[in-house]
């Protein structure tokens, strides 16, 4: 049976698969630093070649910001979509870092070995796992599988602004009858496909006060402090039952469907220890919700980062002109990232006094997406991955959000299937990102066996 | 009339005055960065070497931290102590400088030439003019002025942390008959000596949340965000009239005499001017209190920093592990700055969830002060003042806090007269500051007519 011919070639060439990733997680494509432009290029430029080894009709493609990679292979069969993204988060605090995040290494972890590195994870290891098994296909069919189009983004990290564009001016190229996007995780350690995932909406504010800065004893009592008022504003997000008070922000909100809630209750979330890993132990959201809709079903506002003043050594008796703060909100289906932005600053500039200004600038968002699971692959790639990892796969939600998957619903009109392979402790977007080798291994080998129902 | 001889002989030798000030200017002296601790030493060696030039006995002192500078001149009546500082507040953001803050500059300014430079103002111009006036003396008496000690500190910006430590163990050497303090300015152009000054409480707020930055989609709506929390807390610090809603702060607040309040409300304080000068027009404090009650005799709460998150270009979906606050009290006659510390430090705590932990790190504190204007020379130096200005010398109230005054009352049992000559438009503690020419000179010329009057 060639399935388990290219299984078992997966197995014996696993190191060599792992130095091709360490070479790929060398490269730091940060996209949303203008300092690493010219890494994320080296990096599409790295997947090209590799994609032309395989034997793919591979370039890159050049946007007004990072390159896309585009590869084809024509085949028999549905034409199927492999998306993924080349480019990494930031790696600030370096200092947290135990090693140099672009000098990746295989080391020994609590649950085996793993690969330490930022992007091993988030996305280079992921959409490497789908590559490698095209790799042990052709070596054992001599052919790669079905009727395939890979197409790899460098601007996910960053909002993907060139995406859409991309998208609408290749259509013909990239429409196919399935996509498959491997950004995603395991749940609690189980397989599972996503079907439901949070949208995004952001905006950076800035208040300005005084004109300059000013000494808190001249001025203080007497001029409006921008930290006051940012506070104030910021501070009054939430009410005590965690529910987020910007006026009309739930309005579009559409209820869990009970079944979907049930299902979700029979997942066994251990919501006590998936916030104790990290320190916490109190679900902090809306308090009549349960911790999985917190996390999946229902929209959040976070503030990502806060900023004004002094922050240097000692003390500085200071009023600042301005302060600053990054949010992002979560969104579900049904919300429209345009209208949550325009209530936010809406709510914000009611409560700025007259002598101060509010400005603010915009972040790219993209809405919630839930896929139609009646597409009998689905239920395929769910038997695949059940056989693989030895326990039924589950259809669940994400908190996260993956715009690409809205995109190619609304662009190209193909629904997508979210299958990857990360654990939750992978830390990515933080410093210390691993992949744990065996999630490494048993992708490849998910991806054989999805391949071998669905690309046919 | 030789104090005629000493006032031509300021006029006469004012550029090579300013020449002194700029070098003095060109050390970088920092106080609260411990990378400017060798400048800080430097300033001090200066001012010994300037001091001894002028016929002073003086030496450097060495503190735990940065150097004093004691300097005495024996002589006839009443032993006064002219006070000080060579540090300077730190320079950041340094490109809103329009040049190199230690390169200091004559400029043209609206108002004719001023001196360009951290520290022109702050305080190493206005020391400056107590030495040039005892240079200037000296020149024509052949002798410096009356019975003196100069005595300057180099930690005034970082909270003093050696200066009472120091008094305690000079204090034989420091107890004066009456202190002078120059690092205060005029008012609304009119001469003043301030009698009544606020004190100061700090601290730094860290609140943590979770163990490590976490990824805002995989965690947000379950995990407790820092940023959130402490925007909640330091955003409730005010009611909606501007008072400060800390239980207990205004416990021992005491209200302003009336006959005080009038002799403020005669001073026809501009305070629209005043705040419309750096782009406000709301007075940000209690609603019920005159803005001058604001600024000299009611408290304060400031954020002076805050900070978590990212920080950079673009957008990181993180939740932060760690919020960070720097604030300040100005605190009242009555006032107790550690009390006002842990009224603040009850009401935080009180507001923590239990799975997140709150921590503080002290700074310096000193309470606020209020002079005994019945000493003749209160009225002398307002006459004085009054001549050299050509129109009447005021006793003011100050917002700012110079915890020195309050130390040489409770540590040494002077009073302390402060005159200075700054203007309200000088930048100390921003970005740009200066030292009008005419202020430098007429300082010079004020301390001259000062002392002729009480130094003898
Ligand atoms: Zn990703
Ligand atoms: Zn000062």
């Amino acid at each position: 049976m060639t399935l388990d011919a290219v299984l078992a070639r997966i197995d014996e060439t696993l190191p060599e698969a792992v130095d091709r990733l360490m070479e790929l997680l060398r490269i730091p494509s940060v996209s949303t630093d203008p300092a690493y432009a010219e890494a994320c290029s080296k990096a599409a430029d790295w997947l090209v070649e590799d994609l032309r080894a395989l034997g793919f009709d591979a370039s890159v493609r050049p946007t007004p910001g990072h390159p896309m990679v585009v590869a084809r292979s024509e085949g028999a069969g549905r034409h199927i979509l492999f998306y993924g993204h080349y480019d990494v988060q930031p790696v600030d605090p370096l200092n947290l870092w135990d090693r140099d995040p672009f000098d990746p290494e295989l080391q020994d972890g609590p649950k085996g070995k793993l690969i330490r590195g930022r992007g091993a994870s988030d996305d280079k290891g992921q959409l490497m796992t789908f590559l490698e098994a095209c790799r042990a296909w052709k070596a054992v069919h001599g052919t790669l599988p079905g009727n395939l189009t890979i197409f790899l983004e460098g601007e996910e990290e960053s909002g993907s602004p060139s995406l859409v564009p991309f998208m609408e001016e290749n259509a013909d190229e990239l429409r196919a009858d399935l996509a498959l996007i491997c950004d995603t995780g395991l749940f609690a350690d189980k397989p599972a496909i996503v079907t439901m995932l949070r949208g995004l909406a952001g905006d950076e504010v800035t208040i300005t006060g005084p004109s300059k800065d000013l000494h808190s004893g001249m001025y203080g009592g007497l001029a409006m402090n921008p930290l006051r008022l940012l506070t104030r504003i910021l501070g009054g997000m939430f009410d005590d039952q965690g529910r987020i008070t910007i006026p009309g922000f739930y309005d579009d909100v559409r209820d869990l469907p009970d079944e979907i809630r049930a299902q979700w209750q029979g997942l066994g979330f251990d919501h006590a220890g998936f916030l104790g890993e990290v320190g916490l132990s109190v679900p902090a959201g809306e308090q009549d919700r349960t911790p999985l809709e917190m996390l999946w079903s229902r929209p959040t506002a976070e503030i990502n980062g806060l900023w004004g003043g002094y922050q240097g050594a000692g003390s500085k008796t200071v009023i600042p002109s301005q302060a600053h703060a990054k949010l992002t909100f979560r969104l579900v289906p049904g919300m429209d990232p345009d209208k949550v932005q325009e209530l936010f600053r809406d709510w914000v500039r009611a409560q700025v006094p007259a002598d101060c200004t509010v400005s603010f600038t915009p972040k790219a968002g993209a809405p919630a997406s839930e896929m139609a699971i009646d597409d009998p692959a689905f239920e395929a790639a769910r038997q695949a991955l059940s056989e693989e990892w030895g326990q039924p796969a589950a259809f669940v939600g994400c908190g996260g959000s993956i715009p690409i998957a809205g995109h190619f619903k609304t662009v190209l009109g193909m629904d997508a299937m979210l299958i990857g392979f990360g654990r939750d402790d992978d830390q990515i977007h933080s410093p210390n990102e691993k992949y744990d080798l065996d999630c490494f291994h048993k992708g490849i080998r998910s991806w054989a066996r999805v391949l071998d129902r669905i690309a046919g």
